[in-house]
């Protein structure tokens, strides 16, 4: 029976849920691809677990799903982790699951350059190291015969890369429009649909742990922006940077406009939205507003959806797919299985 | 460069489109995927065009699209047509747009075994040999190293069996269900939209040319059965029979229901659907009745859609998707694509 050796780089609470779930996926992948998918390393960005021979359930489970070291077992190791034990560790497949560096990808994109030059496939998570370098990234995996797979810094849940590069293969696309970011939606949910103010809504989001400590990230447009300047590169090959995208985002909206748009029937959503027109992509992440009919106005809470318009297939809109670690884990195993469906 | 060669047999309206996309998209191919995609053969019941070097737009276009033979080139012969033909023209690739027979896939399925006994791929089109025998179908392409892609048999340019093969490729679904049949969707529409009696919505859908002169396959539920047969199979190894789904049509529907789901506040919908519990699947084709605000209630005239519900990554909702000749061979070629994609 054929094997593949995975290695899990950022191991707090998605790195731990992938691990977690790839294990109990062990005899699905035996039985559908007559494979031994071995789960050979964890590492955390101070230290790691390592065993070549696979770790099981057993070692893992007591771990403490926190940001930075493996902790909880004496075996880890500070020489299990870093981008030249990635290379090293003889390993077939990396989930990189660190937390996102907008600046250069910081040690994401570390692991993922020595793991694609080394003729690994990648398994992406997080996606500094997809803003910042789609391009440079995919041509390393071109190199060496290795694939890269991003659907769990794409929105996860909701398929969008998978959209383009599969879903609508060999169509035209006039133009894309997402709702991309759970946390922005919620908010802008709240403040539209029952009258809270900004800060309300935002510490309510907070409360849930929807919300991080610092909202600017969502508030501002930046998560979208993200996402969509990886499909742009992935998707369309439009090799634009993070700040060639038009951004403006929720945090000026004021409770007269509100009333305004609610007077008027309309929704007001924050979409990134990539346009195609004579061989040049526009990228522009902001407000946009919807009738009520609309399907993107009926796109809820956390929900988070995509509308894409082609040539040939018409218009295809998704929504859904939850938005929570467990779910960005099962994401970035979709992407797995699509490898071990490829072999 | 390598090349693939493509025979395409049943050469209506369908098989035409398809034909002329694929020679349209030859430069996209050799740029993309580094293959040179030559069509070597275009079959109907009666005759067909066979050139090995290929078929070039100069020779397809003036042919006439009517079933049966491919008329209008003298150099169409009876012996390039048939299973037998299919199997010796030494072609890498099926793709099969004939009539659809239910009784035992007819011509269709001949076809298809020949060409996977040949260890061919093949891209379906047409339901009948998948309704009547897809797990025999599936075995053959395994047993010969093909692949069998069917999403032009699956509601085409609304992704289905990509959904569950793909982009959710490792997730338990609990529950599928579909609004399948454009042309009942169109006639439920108009019937409850603007109060139309069933007789006269179906002569408007004869008029526009999107209900057949026997409309009955689709008011009677049997194309959602059919589909719902090849995705229980195709997408679960399910192992039903058509004659296992539940089914019911929209043809005995009567005004005095139509008023009162529209007093209750619900719409009445075609429905496919598959349940899972305790490892058995059940599939039921009839009307649901969903709330003005269920994102099904709001798929209206020819539009068709999916909700799948799953336990890892939550609710999935697709809907779109042109439902005309154009794009059911933009699916058919979304399928060859993947194909390219494997290789």
């Amino acid at each position: 029976m054929r094997e593949i050796k995975i290695v899990i780089t950022g191991f707090g609470t998605v790195g731990y849920r992938t691990a977690k779930l790839l294990l109990e996926r062990a005899e699905r992948y035996r039985s559908l691809y007559q494979t031994n998918v071995r789960l050979i390393a964890v590492c955390g960005s101070t230290s790691g677990l390592y065993d070549p021979d696979g770790l099981n359930w057993d070692r893992l489970q007591p771990l403490t799903k926190q940001a930075g070291g493996v902790s909880g077992d004496p075996a880890a190791a500070s020489q299990f982790t870093g981008a030249s034990f990635v290379a090293a560790a003889g390993a077939d497949v990396l989930i990189e699951a660190g937390p996102t560096n907008l600046q250069d990808g910081g040690a994401a994109a570390r692991y993922m350059r020595a793991a694609l030059q080394g003729g690994m496939h990648v398994i992406a998570l997080s996606k500094g190291a997809l803003v910042t370098d789609y391009p440079g990234l995919s041509r390393l995996a071109a190199e060496h015969g290795g694939v890269l797979k991003i659907s769990g810094a794409t929105a996860a849940a909701l398929p969008t890369i998978d959209l383009l590069q599969y879903n609508l293969a060999g169509c035209r696309v006039h133009e894309l429009t997402g709702i991309f970011t759970g946390t922005a939606n919620y908010i802008l949910s709240r403040m539209v649909g029952e009258g809270a103010e900004l800060g309300e809504a935002v510490s309510d989001a907070q409360r849930k742990g929807i919300a991080e400590p610092d909202p600017r990230y969502d508030i501002d447009g930046w998560d979208t922006a993200c996402k969509l300047t990886i499909l742009a590169n992935a998707g369309f090959q439009a090799n634009i940077r993070l700040s060639q995208v038009e951004r403006s985002g929720i945090g000026q909206i004021t409770p007269e406009q509100i009333k305004q748009w609610r007077e008027s029937g309309v929704v007001p959503k924050l979409t990134g939205r990539l346009r195609f027109a004579d061989d040049k992509v526009q990228a522009e992440v902001g407000l946009s507003l919807y009738p009520l009919d609309h399907p993107l106005a009926r796109v809820n809470g956390t929900k988070k959806a995509i509308l894409v318009k082609t040539e040939e297939m018409g218009e295809l809109f998704v929504a859904g797919g939850k938005s929570d670690p467990g779910a960005a884990a099962a994401a970035a195993l979709k992407d797995l299985e699509h490898l071990l469906q490829r072999r």
